[in-house]
């Protein structure tokens, strides 16, 4: 036997329905949106990521899938998408052929050779979306309300926006040297992974989730302390703006975020309901990243989120139901006579629309019946050899156990109709189930 | 500058809305025919492919890419998804819990390091399914059938499907034996794969794209020669059925596919107009394949096609649209005193599933016109300083010109309305244009 690779998973039966549910609604909110999807491709050249993640981020320093192909080449699975999105709107001069701001989403797998734990797998799946071409404080505006709205309607009403502004340049500077400052005496005792931080981004720092470092952390100075008056105006306008829509939020003066790539505002999408996953998703605005990949001095701003996390944030709700599988008719072809009438029939009401299945091996009826049941089957439709010789065909339905004959030649416009009347008795509150 | 990775590609702006409707029509497609979405990891462990793809295989000899991961484990990027299906069968027992036949569906990338060229790539795309358990020639038929209305549809009406039988067990080895024989004092003026394919697997050989070797093939023994009176039996029934609902089909006794784990009916779906891709896809029946990777024994059949290999078809058909992109509103917020309202209703109109997007820099009303007729806006809502002070926001008909004057608070309603007027006016061949 073999097994799938260590934190891998099969995505596989109402989970799979369930992911492609949320893939539909992000797709469907995003476009109302005006973002236009982008595939880049799951493999790049390894120096993408050290460029744009970060040489002093976790992903970079630990977590990459990192391979020589026959080539030679250093190939990297992605371990996240905004990377291959900044890749991409250099390759193809994106920037050249659309208005300004483009707005790109997408959704896809990503790798990160990471302990699996509650929501955290070595591929997992995210989606998200990227501004770019960005020039004002609603862009920053549009990436935290596209992010808060793809979860929302998903069934997470109690979403937590937490949102901090990394400053500009000037801010950030300063910031940093107060840190430095505050942690020089302290860093010896603080986690190795704060060690690196502190010599190549001591913003890091913050985000440790190690107990004894968050102690210190929490006498550290404050970002906001630092902020120019322009980043604090900057950062007044998205809040404004957000009181205005009706977004809910609250400032976390220790949110930086785990990629390097981030300045001015970042954000994160919480669900107290189920904290162990950490955040759903996050995202903030990138003044350099563009330029760092080889492309035009252009600021952006994206989020994106674990698939994986949204479906455990779902599959925790009380009162949660898987997607639920059903089937318009499922044919009987009892005995060989009827093969060819139930083949033929099963295929005209494909291409109409509706499902259908039958059985490919001779079974009893009895056993057809278990089936059918089973697959939630609305209609069953009968064909054996006293169908054939009389010449009309049985149509049950399953809910009111009322059948219907049909001729042949009319078979499937009648399972049409009956098809109709089902859905109109439903909409009515399946009175005819009593009558 | 970094480079995409030789061989891969990205899908952006209508191509990526192609590959999306392919999907969905396949999605929704298979879904009538009762198959359920699997999605299994793009890594696995590498035996698994040298088991079931085979050794004889170009797939495995030449065109993997295999790594070591962090722990040491021999990991491969899959270069096709049966594998991966019947690995998660037996991982998760899925034949305990499911009846038979299983019906699965899978849509995802694939990477095989080739000499890229037309429709051709090393990160590509395939869609397919596989039906489990099969116990009956009804199951190839479905695979064939399913294959062809995943295609046909989409608009390639002149799909060509050629079919072939390995035959059983017995009539693969009398008819191994006689391609030895027929090959044995020529093989050594044939292609290098050939000779290898001598040894492992002589069927292949008939599969050989070298001319030379191609002209050799054309007297070798044909299979239908050595099947047994049973597999000529299935072959019959399938070809019946085929006949039966209507699918054309030609036989082709040099159809051998390029995996090693085929046997019984094999299939492709050819497009003539574009012959150079090859096959658009194709598939067949496996008897070992599930017990091969550590499962149960069970038959199998299945299929799958390229994802750009029916991009490319679509494409080269001379009438071919791209799909086409639009908006129903775009929200003109001139001066600042309109941001807030606009950016409001904005949300509001999206929220109701209306597709909308604003200005969100200060340009000029020409400027803006000229955004909202690139991105193919049905309505133009003006808001400025003018339209602040009198209460009355204007929303203008981007086709007709018209313009429509709404007080604030019932903008979005009127906008909503007038979308509803343009809908029935496009039904009713968009005569208010000429009016």
């Amino acid at each position: 036997m073999i097994n799938p690779v260590k934190g891998t998973h099969d995505i596989i039966g109402s989970d799979a329905a369930l992911y492609n549910f949320i893939e539909a609604y992000f797709r469907t909110y995003v476009g109302l949106c005006g973002f236009e999807d982008i595939k880049t491709p799951i493999i790049e050249h390894t120096p993408l990521f050290i460029r744009s993640v970060g040489e002093s981020s976790d992903i970079v320093n630990k977590e990459m899938y990192t391979f020589l192909d026959k080539g030679g080449r250093s190939i990297t699975l992605r371990p996240e998408l905004t990377a291959g999105v900044m890749r991409s709107i250099v390759s193809n001069k994106l920037f050249a052929t659309n208005d300004l701001p483009m707005k790109f989403c997408y959704f896809g797998p990503c790798f990160r050779y990471e302990r699996p734990q509650t929501g955290r797998f070595r591929q997992f799946h995210q989606l998200g979306i990227e501004i770019v071409g960005a020039k004002s404080y609603l862009d920053d505006v549009e990436a935290i309300s596209t992010g808060y709205y793809s979860l929302v309607p998903l069934g997470i009403e109690d979403i937590k926006v937490k949102i901090n502004s990394l400053g500009d340049e000037e801010s950030r500077q300063a910031y940093k040297k107060a840190l430095k400052e505050y942690f020089q005496d302290k860093i010896e005792n603080m986690c190795e992974d704060c060690k690196r931080r502190f010599e190549v981004n001591p913003l890091r720092i913050l985000d440790c989730k190690v107990p004894s470092d968050i102690e210190i952390v929490k006498n550290a100075p404050k970002m906001s302390d630092y902020l120019t008056d322009e980043a604090k105006h900057h950062l007044e306008l998205v809040l404004n703006q957000l009181d205005n829509i009706g977004i809910p939020y609250e400032i976390d003066e220790n949110l930086v975020r785990g990629l390097d790539y981030y300045t001015g505002i970042v954000f994160e999408f919480h669900y107290d309901g189920l904290s162990e996953i950490g955040a759903i998703g996050g995202g903030g605005h990138y003044k350099n990243l563009l330029k760092e990949v080889g492309g035009p001095d252009l600021e952006g701003v994206g989020f994106s989120c674990g698939v994986e996390r949204i479906e455990a944030v779902l599959k925790s709700h009380p009162d949660f139901t898987p997607p639920y599988r059903s089937l318009d008719f499922y044919v009987m072809a009892i005995g060989d006579n009827g093969v060819n009438i139930a083949y033929k029939s099963m295929m005209e009401l494909r291409l109409n629309g509706y499902s259908c299945e039958m059985n490919t091996e001779n079974k009893s009826f009895k056993a057809l019946f278990k089936i059918a049941l089973r697959k939630n089957a609305k209609f069953a439709i009968i064909i054996g050899d006293d169908e054939i010789q009389s010449g009309e065909i049985t149509i049950k339905n399953l809910k009111t156990q009322t059948q219907t004959l049909a001729k042949i030649d009319s078979l499937v416009d009648v399972a049409k109709s009956l098809h109709f009347d089902y859905l109109q008795d439903e909409k009515n509150g399946g009175s005819s189930e009593n009558e």
